[in-house]
């Protein structure tokens, strides 16, 4: 039998070869390919990673042969023998992933020395300061590294030897400082592990390589991979490459480089580099490096020859580089390339520059940007220096992105107060209710201790675009006494506090944020977008605000107007609170005419920001109870203002509560115990279009969505309802008016019966949020207690509330949009759940074959570009992800 | 074209069209068919009740012809003509479903009667006593079942005339003082509805035909469908028939009557009737009927003709028939005859009987007793000891067998109240009528003070199996002031009362109750359901008392044995909340090893109860703040008992408490966030089954069950976790043990998934309680909230939760069969939730290709029945149902 080939040189591959050979792998192949200085090597592959996982975390004896083969191979190319006493090969081990996984893998350098040959290397060099001072970091590194023993011991011994001796810099010490350290090193190794630093080189390799394979599993590789959406099948590969030393003298450096600016997308080298160095000195940080530019006095020779190359990886590779070099003796060597990361502003003006640089075509350009990183361009963020010096007090939901920074106070009056001071403020509450509205708005951001992505305060901070950092338990709020506590730090009111809503971080201090800046660049790219998607982008938008802030953002209508958050505001929360107390329908009704002009004023507002673009609207969905106060003092008020007695009101507010609100009493089952509110609701709605069409001219067609629907005679008989009450609005107007009546896909059964459905809803939507809950069987708010275990134990890798879980869910969806289909060919189909804004989900959406898609305002730039990614993808894609 | 047929003569059916003309049409054509003496007439099909609410509750214009020109035959058959002046054809316009649904549906009789018609009937008859009685009850009838005026003020002008002219019964009212009710009940008619009596024959007779339709939707009949499984897509018949008069005199009578006794299931005539009487007044309890057997001395001719034709409809049936008779002027007529209802001893007697008398086949006889029937031999009788010191207060009609004690009630509403209180009730009435059935299904036993064998709450307590003492006229009851008296006691509101219902006898006191005993005729018919049945039939049992009480029942394994419910215990719940709140793993280790030997020990007794029966035990699986007390009380005391301040447990309490705890933390999900649990459970559950295996000789093969698994990887998990214990355990306990690891399949994302599953799980347990919720998106426990608004507009009409949803929720079931066959061909695959005792979704599981139901101990017989008749029925049912 044919044996897998698990190794290969790195003359064997290209960069076709990614998913094997890893990033780093492919593009080592590739620069070999290209003739370009490479010190040579193998990679160990992204195969024998899932082996190693498959086989009981062990690298089976098959695998071990060929390294060894491939490490004779290297000692042929190089001239030098592994563990040779006097010219022994040294090499590096590093983790090479398919994606780009920065400073989640583990890097080791000098592997091959040990007491025997560090002094060979001292010798063949001549330089014996050189070699103590590689063999000191190879011991520190794999001590770290691979036997987890913590740097900061090694690092305590080295600054002991640099006091003792009087030297301030690293490179101060001499040969015999360093071999002191090593000494020390080597008796700590001895104490930590209860045995000696290892001298065989074989079994230094073996495992290092083990350690890379298990360090693709670590608790942050796994927290960045499902921030990535990157499966752990991948694996990692592990790239042997024979070292070449920055650290032999001042003829020897080594540094990183851009061939355009990651921040701002200029054109022009960017980099920098360190003399006498080793490749971890440089993003370790410890000492300053100097700009690339400087390399042009300090060796003109190796800068015209790296500018060289440079420019042809971008030309090859058709994207800005992100590359690695090192200097030895005066000789060039590449170590690595990549496309480098970037900001979002950088990433939009590369891509537009580089077509019109005639480098790219639009298409390609629109896959050189990451549409989740356009989120950067419309919220305000941290200034990034101020960023890197603070320290997290706390950890949140990121509920709503951007980053806000002010004074805290935990009640809506002292925020409002302190913003009408012209504070800036930030608002902290264990939950916050529709009563905080008022302080919400005056907020910068909102932070609260309990309640989850969906909670009030999480949703309602999203509407308005503001930061909010929700069910940040970790803090402890006491909104008495005016203060919280977290990690021992107390935070009182009108202290400073700043919040990252795209992290859920909560910081102690006020750092400076900065607004973003909308180019030229933006409007450029997103119009190539716009002519290749075929998926429309809508938002989700409950007032005239929302409406014109979707429109500037490129929306092409509403794909959910929540018509209940109109009802939590302050003038009509009453209202809405003497219809739920009602007695009898009479009074309902009664109550209810009191909302009508109210709600109709709303959709008049709504429909003229939209112009003629799509408005669906959803009737009443949340349970009742939500709009009630729950604690003894608003209770009491209202129960005053209501002229009912305390004790009948609390007995109302208990008898509408329930066991699982989310299971409960809500979505069109309100409409089919209180039908009075839905023929309020769908009068509200035609009045307003036929209106808005009289005064204004505009030929407005509503899209009515009766939501939670799992049985079609439940769809009916709300149906009817509507169109009895619209009909008769339509007719008495003397206008003519066409409106259609859906309903959102969000039940299991409502799937599993959409033929039937589509019979008699002219059109679906997906509210992918419940449909997720239900079809996982956990609630969201809940789930938060035991998913980081999930997550820990590999059992889910994404969040499904962020990104649509097309194993299950989605299989739900596409039988919906087949069985819908089947029923009513030209039926609608959208998706409104907050997965219509996520660039995996809305590929899915276009791949099943959607209309559109309907997220938050904030996200439609998202979504635009991710339909048009996934047109793109689709020629080349064939169904790997 | 050729229009379609909605009218039938009697002579032109047959009983084969029963769908058609309703159970009542297709046996009076079959009737006619076979020479017996039938009133003629014909049937409005039940195709034209759906056209009438197809067709916004409107008889079409195409219906009204048919049902003219029959009317014209008709008149021809009886040589009298409707509306004729002197000799008028009087008809009975019945309802007629397909299945019988007594007291749910109206009957007018004597209808065709006017002012002017009425002299010619007393005029040609000769009898105008007879004639004026027959107008009064046309008109009371009509004005209560069509024109819906309250019966009571009918009843209180009768009261008032007999009172004011000094006559005890109706029959003493001569024809000149009905005339005076006449005029009366005229009067009263015409104040209710502000127009006369109708006097247009053809009016009364639309009007009639459409009040028979609109009953079909009345709120009882709803209720008594979603009771019966009856789909509101049968729809009635209506049977039009020329009337013949029991009220002409002492040669002539009406009366109803049984082939078989229908309590105990004799082979004997068993009935009553009444000299001078319409039908109505036998079932209507007024007046005490005779025996049958007095008849043979009343009119020994009559009887000899009578008892014929029920034999010969009897074996023509082969079945017990309930007849409905009328003689006039010594001529027998029979006008109805249908398969009776019995009790469930009297159905296993007739059923076996006629096997026995060679009638029918033992497959034949499996279908004639309904699954839910069985129920009542298994409901509890009095405790005989307890019995024998008792003192009866009164005696009235056996109406229902089965013995009950409870609280007596006077109001369905109060009965109600007091049910969902959790207390055990009486209900205690005059007489019942159909308003009154939620009160009679909240309790144990139903005590009436009017009526016979045949009355309502004769009927329908016999239909729900339910202990019924009827026409106890002894006692004087006070609805209004809630009390009653016999023999000088008072029993009030609340006060405790036991009935016999196979004697008659009520005790003034609350009797306890032990467990039925099972006659030879229950065993005998249970192996024939044994026999042909290919699902297993398990039970849901969780001590070794259930366990013992469903080998009785017949039980072949436990399905489902819930271990939580062995932490609630007193003895056991101290140890569960040091668990739950245990701030770490060891303290957590350490108070699950108090609770492994108590758990050890409630499995050995498990399974030495089943002897080598399989047996599922399900992991832990409710949300862990169940266990823990939650008002202030009981969190004191626990705090005091556990050494922590009350505010720390407080604290503990709420951080566990859950927005949705039906989609939170439980299931698997427990095991994963605390895989300890489960190792406790596993190594407990191993323990147990090799000790028993060492100290009985018993091969004891564990199905382990991880409960709410959604993911495959999350069944994965915990599986490892459980087999690493399981086989360490008989590794070192030196025995050779099987054991399976499989699932519950509850959550929607299980089925859709459940390739993936099966690979890994060794069976599937279907937990359709929870996949019914999810799949719905309800909570069981807040459904109760809109659910009677969904019956009532007729948009479910089943209990989703008493029988398998086969639309939604069977579809993930069947897709789960189907994808987890294809992984595993040999999986094994069962049902556990409540649906398990439920006929027709056993039938659903016997289709779809299940091995095993699972249900309570108790109903354990009702599904080894329906598995049995899913079998026989398997042949000669198409599909429908």
């Amino acid at each position: 039998m044919a044996s897998k080939k698990y190794v290969y040189m790195f003359s064997e591959g290209d960069a076709s070869m990614r998913n094997l050979l890893g990033g780093k792998g492919a593009n080592l192949a590739e620069m070999t390919r290209l003739g370009l200085p490479i010190p040579q090597g193998f990679t160990v592959t992204t195969e024998a990673c899932n082996e190693y996982y498959a086989n009981e975390k062990t690298i089976s004896q098959e695998i071990v042969e060929q390294i060894e083969a491939s490490l004779v191979k290297l000692e042929e190319i190089s001239g030098k023998k592994f563990g040779d006493p006097k010219n022994p090969l040294l090499v590096s081990v590093r983790s090479g992933a398919r994606a780009s996984m920065p400073g989640m893998m583990d890097t080791i350098l000098n592997l091959g020395l040990n007491d025997v040959s560090v002094e060979g290397l001292a010798e063949s060099t001549g330089n014996p300061r050189f070699a103590y001072d590689s063999y000191r970091r190879f011991i520190q590194m794999f001590s770290d590294v691979v036997m987890e023993i913590s740097k900061d011991k090694f690092e305590k011994i080295l600054a002991e030897v640099k006091e003792q001796k009087g030297k301030q810099a690293d490179t101060d010490l001499t040969a015999e400082d360093l071999k002191e350290v090593i000494g020390r090193y080597k008796t700590l190794y001895k104490q930590e592990k209860g045995s000696d630093f290892p001298q065989d080189p074989k079994k230094q390799l073996m495992e290092a390589i083990t350690a890379v394979f298990r360090s693709w599993d670590n608790p942050r590789a796994i927290v960045y991979r499902r921030m990535h959406d990157i499966p752990s099948s991948w694996g990692t590969a592990v790239n042997v490459q024979m070292m070449v030393f920055g650290n032999m003298g001042d003829t020897s450096g080594t540094g990183v480089a851009f061939t355009r600016n990651p921040a701002t997308g200029e054109k022009k080298i960017f980099g920098e580099y360190l003399i006498n160095a080793q490749g971890e000195d440089v993003v370790a940080g410890i000492r300053t490096p100097k700009p690339i530019s400087t390399l042009e006095e300090d060796m003109p020779e190796i800068y015209q020859q790296f500018m060289e190359i440079a420019t042809k990886l971008e030309n090859h590779y058709k994207d800005m580089q992100d590359m690695e070099f090192t200097i030895e003796n005066k000789k060039l060597y590449f170590l690595q390339t990549r496309n480098g990361k970037r900001t979002a502003p950088a990433a939009l003006k590369i891509a537009v520059d580089m077509v019109n640089e005639g480098m790219i075509t639009e298409e390609e350009a629109l896959l050189k940007v990451d549409p989740k990183q356009l989120d950067q361009l419309l919220h305000p963020a941290f200034d990034s220096k101020a960023l890197k010096a603070a320290k997290p007090i706390a950890k949140g939901l990121p509920a709503s992105p951007g980053a806000a920074a002010g004074r805290i106070y935990f009640t809506a009056e002292d925020a409002k107060a302190a913003g009408d001071r012209g504070e800036r403020v930030i608002l902290v509450r264990t939950e916050t209710s529709p009563e905080d509205i008022e302080g919400m708005v005056a907020a910068q951001g909102i932070l609260t201790g309990r309640g989850g992505m969906t909670s009030h305060a999480a949703v309602v901070a999203r509407g308005m675009g503001k930061c909010c950092v929700a069910g940040c338990g970790e803090i402890k709020i006491s909104e008495d006494d005016k203060m919280f506590v977290a990690q021992g730090v107390t935070c009182k009111e009108g202290d400073y506090v700043s919040l990252d809503g795209s992290t859920g971080l909560v910081y102690g201090e006020d750092i400076p944020t900065v607004e973003p800046e909308i180019t030229g660049d933006f409007a450029v790219f997103m119009s190539w977008a716009d002519k290749v998607r075929k998926l429309k982008v809508r938002a989700n938008a409950d007032t005239p605000k929302d409406a014109k802030n979707a429109v500037e953002f490129g929306a092409e209508g509403i794909g959910l107007c929540r018509t209940e958050h109109m009802f939590f505001e302050e003038d009509r929360i009453p209202k809405v609170r003497k219809m739920i107390l009602s007695d009898s329908e009479e009074e309902r009704r009664a109550a209810l005419d009191e909302l009508l002009p109210v709600q109709r004023e709303d959709f008049k507002g709504i429909f003229e920001a939209m112009g003629e673009r799509p408005v669906t609207i959803r009737l009443l969905d949340p349970p009742l109870h939500e709009f009630l106060p729950h604690d003894d003092e608003s209770i009491a008020a209202l129960a005053q203002q209501m002229g009912i007695s305390v004790s009948e009101l609390k007995a109302k507010v208990t008898s509408l509560q329930e066991f699982n609100p989310m299971m409960g009493h809500r979505g069109c089952r309100l409409a089919v115990t209180y039908p009075e509110i839905a023929e309020m609701q769908a009068r509200a709605i035609i009045e307003a279009a036929v209106e808005v069409k009289k005064e204004k001219g505009l030929n407005i067609v509503p899209e009515i969505m009766i939501p939670l629907v799992g049985e079609v005679k439940e769809y009916n008989y709300v149906r009817d309802v509507v169109v009895k009450v619209a009909d008769e609005v339509i007719q008495s107007s003397g206008v003519e008016l066409n409106y259609l009546v859906g309903t959102m896909i969000e039940i299991p059964r409502a799937c599993l019966t959409a033929d039937e459905i589509a019979k008699e809803a002219e059109f679906f939507s997906f509210g992918t949020n419940d449909l997720t809950q239900m079809t996982f069987g956990f609630s969201r708010d809940d789930a938060g207690k035991f998913l980081e275990s999930y997550y820990d134990k590999q059992i889910y890798e994404f969040d499904p509330f962020a990104r649509l879980d097309q194993t299950g869910v989605g299989q739900l969806v596409e039988m919906a949009v087949q069985k819908g289909k089947s029923a009513r060919p030209n039926i609608k189909l959208g998706i409104c759940g907050e997965h219509g804004g996520d660039p995996s989900s809305v590929e899915f959406c276009h791949r099943v074959g959607l209309n559109y898609v309907s997220c938050s305002p904030f996200r439609v730039p998202i979504a635009r570009l991710a339909a048009a990614q996934a047109v793109v993808s689709e020629g080349d894609n064939l169904g790997q992800k």
